[in-house]
């Protein structure tokens, strides 16, 4: 059976509810105390350490030795997409309720498969460079309309092409570290010279992040079908914005340290393999995408996405936004072939953030300069507090899957919380 | 004897128009035909192979091994300050007339002193990430007097901060290395919808890099004297520009596509320490920096700056631009602090473009689109032909160095030759 197959069971119990079912197999990085950092794989309520799985000669890497027991995925991605594949569909059948290779093997059970309780979560990969895209068309105009007004929502160019900018890897972080609230210059319009301080306009960004596998040569451009197959598979990622830095600092080059102070990223990489399942087409193009960056894939995802805010006086987050990833204008696809388009090298372990990911309704807004309207509508919180703006002590968690027929593939949390400016 | 003692002389001899005299002692990375790349130092006409005199035990690096037996310079960097002052200071006396330990050792000498044309030259370290700042008010006023009129020259941040962005790592190649003519969207003014082919406003950026030595804590800022201590060295930067390309994508992120084609450096990384005798106080800084940002010390440096133009149809290259390093109007040492402001982690092997570096005078403008006005004043080369921009087979080739009593402390050459689009 193809490791997709909804048909399929584990010998592990996995709630319908659960991110992590057979079908989907994700990979992160983790240790336990006392051990070091090394691939493994979620299902159901347990990771399965792949490099235990390895070590035990379960698996064929075409005669690579050690991929797993590495503190990032990138030396797997580096053996390139057959392998990929084969080591999921192997992966599947050593998970399956019907195989007895794993499943009646006592002491191998108790070696490599760990509550994921237990575990502590790592980057799982080295990010060799971090660019973010800009191609949510509603959030894009919501932006346009806050800042330039109805007629001029939209840039000239935003129609045409992935609008996007190189970001900063270095801080590139896992969910649940926390994010110390940036400091930087600020000059609101109402003052005359800027001033040095803590943030007063932290933002969050709700976006997938896309992890490309495989490297391109200088030089070369990539067709459709070839970015296609470079994509390793997708994050969660929450690209906190500092709005009143990016206000005064952006013009002309871009953001900068507005974005520079942390990116925070899902501990898993659901492969893309395990999300061809839930394909849909995007939404129309016009004008038509000029031939380069024409696709005749579907290449958008129905995927749900939420957003929950929890503040520090309260057990209980409230729902801030819901929305699906099959609203983006510009696929991953296309993001991966403009990027390329000029000869950039693409390399393994690159992270392509969509940008954020709003929908066509009000309570489908991906982040909090688009809900409270940049400030000016401000909104309650259960425990009575109002919030424009994140203070410190929030705690924001991304959420997202893809609903199948009695399971889900979904990606665990993406969460950060905002610690004081020092 | 300091290393920078004017006074030194090595066993080796060095033509007073060299780069690479005693006081210099560069470090770069190298290879012969058969063996592997290793990091080694200009000397005169020669390279010192680091690699074999470390095998030879003769330097001490804290009970490190191997470090130069790597092809870059990272791992020596990631030891620390006081090893670069020790090693180069090791190196000195090595290299001394006066030091018999590897002059009067004829194998040794046979085995690690290589002449410097039989050697090639590769990408001296890993660039973990790659900035780019926009720090000569010359430049900046230029650029903005084209396009915004003299009244608006400036963007009201300009004073106020060194601008940057973030660029592409994965493309930035050393000195030599073929740039191919990117290829992207272009939409002049003329026309109405934008197409899809070879760059017609292909540009250089007369940059100089610096090559960031030690890492920082996420969350932390630098103060300048860290941010001066992290400083390993500088390296000139050509970063190559597709100005059409730029035109139409920039607008609100910045610069992508437009950039990220290639960025070219020289291969020999030349130590801050060489350049302390070259230390000059920068221009005046009115309005005073905020606080974060005000230096005590001399931060630019006295440093003359050439571009050389070489069509394919002659020999011999004209002079198109000669400035000097000492009038950015940010320092290097500003440019760490303000990028680590918001707490953005520096990692070992980043790399910072100073940003084009112009001067007052006319011939001092770094970079085409000054030299030519964006075009409306092509100049005329010794072979007859005009340019405005790069033209296909044109090599482009800048040449850095700062002068000392009877000896010269440069870098080389950075240069490229551009290739058709394909």
């Amino acid at each position: 059976m193809h490791p997709n197959d909804p048909a399929l069971r584990s010998f592990i119990t996995v709630d319908p509810a659960s991110d992590f079912p057979i079908q989907n197999l994700p990979y992160g990085v983790f240790s336990t105390s006392g051990t070091s950092p090394r691939v493994g794989v979620a299902i159901g309520d347990a990771v399965l350490d792949l490099a235990a799985i390895e070590a035990e000669g379960l698996l064929d890497l075409g005669g690579a030795k050690g991929i797993f027991a590495q503190p990032s995925i990138n030396a797997f991605m580096a053996l390139g997409p057959k392998v990929w594949s084969a080591t999921r569909e192997r992966i599947s059948t050593l998970l399956r309720h019907d195989h007895a290779e794993l499943r009646d093997n006592a002491a191998l059970r108790q070696r490599a498969l760990l509550p994921r309780k237990d575990v502590t979560l790592h980057l799982p990969l080295t990010v060799a460079g971090f660019t973010d895209f800009y191609s949510s068309k509603e959030h894009a105009t919501n932006v346009g309309v806050m800042f330039r007004g109805k007629d001029n929502a939209l840039q000239p160019n935003w129609l045409h092409m992935p609008i996007g900018y190189n970001g900063r890897a270095s801080t590139v972080v896992v969910s649940g570290t926390k994010v110390r609230r940036p400091r930087g210059q600020l000059k609101p319009p109402s003052v005359d010279v800027p001033s040095f301080g803590p943030c007063k306009r932290l933002d969050f960004e709700l976006e997938m992040g896309v992890v490309v596998g495989q490297s391109s040569t200088m030089g070369d451009m990539l067709t459709e079908a070839q970015a296609e197959e470079s994509i390793f598979g997708f994050v969660l990622l929450n690209d906190w914005s500092a709005r009143d830095i990016q206000q005064w600092e952006y013009v002309p080059l871009g953001p900068f340290l507005a974005k520079g102070f942390a990116t925070t990223i899902s501990p898993w990489i659901v492969t893309r393999e395990a999300l061809e399942p839930f394909r849909v087409q995007g939404p129309a193009q016009d004008p038509a995408p000029l031939p380069y960056l024409q696709q005749r894939g579907a290449n958008n995802y129905d995927m749900q996405l939420d957003v929950d805010l929890r503040t520090s006086g309260t057990a209980k987050p409230a729902r801030i936004a819901s929305t699906n990833f099959r609203y983006m204008y510009w696929s991953s696809v296309q993001q991966l072939v403009h990027h390329a388009s000029n000869g950039c090298m693409m390399s393994i372990g690159d992270l392509l953030g969509s940008g954020t990911i709003s929908g066509p309704e009000k309570e489908q807004r991906g982040s909090l300069l688009e809900i409270s309207w940049n400030g000016s509508e401000p909104f309650e919180l259960p425990d009575g507090s109002k919030r424009s703006f994140l203070e410190d002590g929030d705690s924001l968690a991304i959420r997202g899957w893809c609903q199948g027929k009695g399971y889900r593939v979904g990606f665990g949390e993406c969460e950060g919380t905002i610690a004081a400016a020092e």
